[in-house]
């Protein structure tokens, strides 16, 4: 593997669950300084009721605000017909879809179960052809809180039903951060043997300590893109002691150290982050943002 | 890989840049708690200067206060002759000696270069023989903080010295956590192929997030063993913000979901890291103790 594309998904999944509200204008020097730090896809904002998630009431406003920037895909989260319409009206350059692999989780997070959610999608996927690239993330790939295991035959299952919707790219993301690198290699590869056209992103968290080590592990068996965020902010709010999403700058530091371009600045992802900790005023837990690099002897 | 060795190492390296010290009492009850949670080596106390490493003061009432259990090895640290006498008067069941790769931190550590050092081991394992197995750790085996890079050769020209000591094992220390996966397939690979007899032990510390990734990295290289210290506890004095040692909970979930036997029960481990993070009276950065094991819906 050359290369790996990172998504920087700090401006929503990662404050999704911040108690402190960041003002727009701090989201959007955040995204500028990802950008400046070499991001190039970045998930901006969720479409969502903002009663639900406070911390996306602004998504219209964070969308206006954005750099027009050519070369930066802005990708926004809407989880039906309502939300798909509000990102298309506010000028995402994709959007992306979430569904669950687990019924239960499903239902509580969309009021459906998993088949009738992806019965939705294709709606929704028709219309947006032509329009904007559509990109579906797989929740709770690795393990649900209220199910436990996800058999690997009831996630193909799943993305057997997604493919038909012919999406960019499908996402596996370890909602509650339960993954370890034996299941990362055995999902990335059962999928990639089953659609190995369809390009595969993966999203940890560390809940576990074990998102580094899964990032690997997407690599190793042909992930094409890892989401990350700066700081690795991000809480789970299953686990509220623990921490969140993989750190960007944690991961662009394991990536430079294997030779693997990912077009971002070590030095500039560890600025971007400890911004973030100023602005939200609490410690986050990415680790080489304290740490450093790996020591400039010269 | 069925099955893999861990060594804990909390009451020696864990305890050992830590601030509150820890009574004589406390440590055997921590002692205690590893071995009820399954350990079956660990690395109980270090044979030095207590001037320079006042945590290990108490060495050999720590060593006199163990329990005799024939099926745990008790592993003592020692840097030279007098550390040796010292460790063997008090009746560990192997002792470990370190030489550092770099020989910046070798001068500094022992005030001596690493082969000055590896000859002075010579014959303290010639003494040795018959009466205690002997192993080495290889520090800065990845990086060095005044060094940087330590080519492969230089650590194979280590390891090649060190194999005239026959020792029972070597292990490769990141001293300052700086590895990742790549560099420990990479240098655990190499040493394998140069000795594929000598078992071969590492130690990781979560220094930069990459800790359980490469200790993923080392099994699949073919290590037999890993240190790990119960709740990640363990400083590292170059990056004094970062987190230690890998913590033993967090490797154990890992390999428990990857059926990869260890001996050791996951909800003991947890237990026992949460009761070393009272006594101690600040948070350790273990994250299985904070998130829980895979979720049990039974």
């Amino acid at each position: 593997m050359a290369a790996i594309e990172i998504v920087e998904v700090s401006p929503r999944d990662g404050l999704q669950n911040e108690k402190t509200l960041l003002s727009t204008a701090d989201k959007l020097t955040l995204i500028d300084r990802a950008i400046a730090a070499g991001v190039r896809r970045m998930e901006v904002a969720s479409f969502v009721n903002p009663k639900k998630v406070p911390q996306m009431a602004d998504a219209e406003a964070v969308m206006s605000g954005l750099p027009a920037r050519a070369d930066v895909t802005y990708v926004g989260l809407a989880l039906n017909d309502r939300g798909f319409s509000r990102a298309l009206q506010a000028g995402v350059d994709e959007v992306n879809f979430a569904v669950m692999a687990s019924d239960t989780f499903n239902q509580r997070n969309q009021g459906a179960d998993a088949f009738e959610t992806i019965g939705q999608l294709e709606t929704i996927a028709a219309r947006a052809r032509g329009a904007v690239p559509v990109g579906v993330t797989v929740g709770t790939a690795f393990g649900c809180p209220f199910e436990g295991e996800i058999p690997v035959d009831r996630l193909l299952s799943i993305v057997d039903a997604l493919a038909a919707i012919a999406p960019r790219e499908i996402a596996l993301a370890d909602t509650i951060g339960v993954a370890t690198p034996r299941d990362v290699a055995r999902r990335v590869g059962a999928v990639r043997a089953r659609f190995p056209k369809i390009p595969i992103r993966c999203h940890f968290h560390n809940t576990r300590n074990t998102g580094i080590a899964n990032a690997w592990a997407a690599i190793e068996a042909g992930a094409a893109t890892l989401d990350a965020s700066l700081g690795g902010v991000g809480g789970c709010p299953f686990a509220p002691a623990a921490t969140g999403n993989i750190a960007t700058e944690d991961l662009v530091y394991m990536l430079d150290r294997a030779g693997i371009e990912t077009g971002l600045d070590l030095e500039a992802c560890i600025g971007a982050a400890r911004w973030l900790e100023e602005a939200l005023g609490h410690s986050l837990p990415g680790q080489v943002m304290k740490a450093g690099g790996f020591p400039d002897v010269a």
